[in-house]
């Protein structure tokens, strides 16, 4: 039987009407619609199968116009396919990789292209923690005691107000605060599933996610995920079709490590595609905040009729890590997340809550958004930049709409874990691929994390680009 | 069959040969050992049927000379009895008063006689936000990373140091820090049970515990537990031997409800009966540094020797929760434990620990201690004597030797829940006996937190007396 998907077998027709010459380099390939029609398949079948063209290098696209068939075929640096994980759910097992890379990111003396960390020095934590220090004062003893869960009202209020940037009608009483995103999706996960049972997630996705799920005994079924627009609705539909999924795990505004980027009209369709058969959908929304865009890209939850939608997340990568404080709006599940909340860790530290509130309260983390999206766009285009000027011929790159994160594909073959040690030997950190799925699928990719630039980085880039070549790529 | 305990047997012969004059009132009764002797039982077994009986008040102790007959019998106001709980696993549900619960700890209107806080005023919260504030001013930007598991190695080394006063030789490298003990006896469990597994811990328990447990799916094997002296090693041996039990949790210093202290040879014989069969045991200390004795008593980790005791703790009853920091030393399961405490919550607020280490570095958590057990010290005694002065006759009420939680039997057949609605509406928030047990065992108990005293708390006893009475007590 024919196990491949509809838009990989469309991909290849419409490849071999180009060798073949039918369609010329430089002339347009048929519009999205009519093919769609001629075909009788879904607009989103034929735009992947298209994705899979460009990623391939045979088609382009030209703003506002449509897709082309390419001048010089493969000679720009196109980003990766779209994935093929396996269609089989995997337990997951990545702990020692993760051990190695937790003891690289406490290593200051390394160049920190490996930890999904934002930039310390967008942080913001001097005027945080002059708020904190300031409402410790005037709370006095009342500073140390617990903070219930739901969590700090002032902040839920104020995380109410924002949601509506994402699209989202949220009020305070739908929102519970927790120590991180991390403990969000835990909770969310612990309230629809149980032990055995399969969640179906974007592939690559990052390894945090595989971990949650590893320790929770769930198992991962990995959807095909393109580097643009996110997971496969087509495949993510066959998954459900042939497999008893219990939820499904999306980041759909600037995934790691893709960087991909849901289109509001993908998104609205994984909220109903999910809402027919009644599957909750968790959906990380922390790096939601840094889109390079005029408009916040809306969340998957601003589509959410039945309250199936359980947003996650934080201020970790907008802000900064160090004060643990995440949120999720867990819709028809919010007494349920709320309980396991308080039986986890019983509640959220209260003072860095106040003072995140002040902070937005004030206007403070508007402005800080403004700056920090600015800065993570020129620094994901520098990097950007100094992988396809250093690396070898054959690689492949991310082009993300938002974030801090580049993920590469290395010449076919290269093992991007004999690379990291080299490159640790070299003194810089990064994150081989084959930490973004539960079956081992991504051996030739590396993550980048773009949040930081300067000289040195730019001569860590060269360094990284030569022990590629090295290793046998180009 | 006869399914009562050998010491119950043995409590029974005695308070018949009590009762028909064989022994009399001021007469001393058999030394422990040679009554021990005697009947080819333990000390320990021995000893918790002369505590059966000093609890129904037919015998007295006097220090440093034994037990004796009482010279008027149920005049003084005894201590509850052991508890003895069903000896089946259950699964446990108290999700609904907890909820209700959590709305009064919230209340600041309220009198707090319900939650087990420690009094705002003792929590030497300022000087630990000036603390915080002046590391923050240092760090800059650095004080926003993530602190990665095992955490802040400044607060593991004083923890370690400290841990000595406990009788433990542990390293930094022992200690993981976590979000509060909640996180802690979380990720200990997981670590070692999995669903459906069975647990024995002490009856009656705090609900936290009872909570973890099922939200883990875990099933609660309750066992008799003597408010002086803790759980029971003849009951609990009967359980290990009857069920398939996969850990044991005890609260060993000072139990939440009982403020039960396990002797010293207790602990250490606990401590040999699990390993002897290879059971884990999960000891929170949470209120170990809060005795009111001149000696820290030790933990039961004390007497580890297979790195089978784990144990938990935070500091969220010694000085205040808000921070929500807490630490465990889980022995031989390190690995396990760290990697479920960063894939449960990545990390611990980084701000808080470093606050924290410097707090106990400087001197200033011992001399906080020497201040708090004092005060406890006084304040329980002052609610304690309350009771007895305003509740009435044929109540109980436990005598314990650290923390700051009173466990109160009420006249028999009186409805705690009851009490606990009346109480509310006169401005009194306790806790009624059903939270502590997964079987509904304590109906006639209330758990009074003796944290705080002032005349409005005077007036408070009175008032919850007067109720007692109404409810057709004494």
């Amino acid at each position: 039987m024919d196990r491949r998907l509809k838009y990989e077998r469309l991909a290849e027709e419409i490849a071999h009407l180009i060798r073949s010459g039918t369609y010329q380099p430089g002339a347009p390939v048929p519009s999205v619609r009519t093919l769609a029609g001629q075909k009788g398949l879904s607009v989103s079948t034929v735009l992947q199968a298209y994705y899979l063209l460009e990623a391939q290098g045979l088609i382009q696209v030209r703003a506002r116009s449509g897709f082309y068939v390419s001048l010089a075929p493969r000679m720009a640096t196109p980003e990766p396919d779209i994935s093929t994980p396996a269609l089989d759910p995997a337990k997951v097992s990545v702990r020692e990789l993760v051990t190695m890379l937790l003891q690289d990111a406490l290593n200051p003396d390394l160049i920190p292209l490996g930890a999904a960390y934002p930039d310390p020095d967008l942080s913001e934590a001097g005027k945080l923690n002059r708020l904190m220090a300031a409402i410790a004062r005037d709370m006095g003893n009342r500073s140390g005691r617990y903070d219930m869960p739901p969590g700090c009202e002032p902040l839920r209020v104020q995380i109410a107000r924002r949601a509506a940037a994402g699209g989202m009608d949220l009020a305070p009483g739908d929102l519970i605060t927790t120590c991180g995103c991390t403990e969000a999706v835990n909770i969310c996960l612990r309230a629809v599933c149980q032990p055995g049972d399969t969640v179906a997630l974007e592939s690559p996705i990052c390894m945090d996610t595989l971990q949650a799920l590893e320790t929770l005994g769930l198992r991962a079924l990995e959807i095909p995920t393109h580097p643009r627009d996110g997971i496969s609705l087509e495949a993510l539909t066959f998954a459900l079709d042939n497999n008893p999924v219990r939820a499904c795990l999306v980041i759909s505004n600037f995934n790691n490590p893709l960087g991909s980027l849901m289109p509001e009209a993908h998104k609205k369709e994984l909220v109903e595609i999910l809402a027919r058969r009644g599957v909750p959908l968790i959906e990380n929304d922390i790096f939601g905040d840094l889109g390079f865009g005029e408009q916040r890209p809306p969340a998957a939850k601003a589509f959410d009729r039945r309250g199936l939608v359980m947003l996650c997340s934080s201020f970790s990568k907008s802000l900064f890590p160090g004060f643990r404080v995440g949120w999720t709006a867990p819709g028809r599940f919010l007494s349920r997340v709320e309980w396991l909340k308080y039986t986890t860790t019983t509640a959220t530290a209260t003072l860095p809550q106040l003072a995140l509130a002040e902070f937005m309260a004030g206007g403070g983390f508007q402005q800080h958004l403004r700056r920090a999206r600015k800065a993570y766009a020129q620094r994901l285009g520098s990097i950007r930049q100094a992988v396809i000027r250093h690396f070898p011929k054959g690689i492949r790159v991310t082009r993300p709409a938002g974030g801090f994160l580049l993920w590469v594909q290395l010449p076919p073959g290269t093992d991007s874990l004999e690379l990291y040690k080299r490159a640790l030997a070299s003194g810089i950190a990064i994150t081989p691929g084959h930490l973004f799925s539960a079956s081992d699928r991504y051996r030739d990719f590396i993550r980048l994390n773009a949040a930081q630039w300067s000289e040195e980085w730019d001569w860590a880039m060269r360094r990284l680009g030569r022990l590629t070549v090295e290793l046998g790529g180009g």
